[in-house]
């Protein structure tokens, strides 16, 4: 069975990038990814926190945070 | 035809724990995954540095540095 994985980024050049370096490309016999724009979704900035996210882009995988490079503070998206 | 990526570590659990969850599940049809100690490795400190690889864990795709998370900076394993 496949695994979920969350990429939480934020339209920003560096999550864009990450998305299709990164997140596009895990395994997907292994993952099911799942893509949330926190900047237009809100609603799920706190799921993203609880997480351990501490900024954008950022995977989540097995509920551990994996931070790609910089692109925002999740803080600034609120 | 599979596309290089380098994932530089140092051992750190950091490292280990990226290199697991990430390096590892990258697409294999996409992706020809080098594992690179740069530890043990020394000599492709300067290799990573030249590609944007500022610390470990870092996978490098393209020419193009991601770093996951922090495990040490690249200065500390000189």
């Amino acid at each position: 069975m496949s695994e979920k994985a969350i990429f939480y980024h934020a339209g920003c050049p560096v999550c864009v990038d990450a998305e299709r370096r990164l997140a596009e490309s895990l395994d997907p016999q292994k993952f099911d990814v799942e893509i949330v724009h926190l900047g237009q979704d809100k609603g799920r900035i706190a799921e993203a926190e609880r997480a351990g996210v501490k900024s954008v882009p950022a995977l989540v995988i097995a509920g551990q945070p994996y931070h790609i490079n910089f692109g925002a503070e999740l803080s600034a998206l609120k």
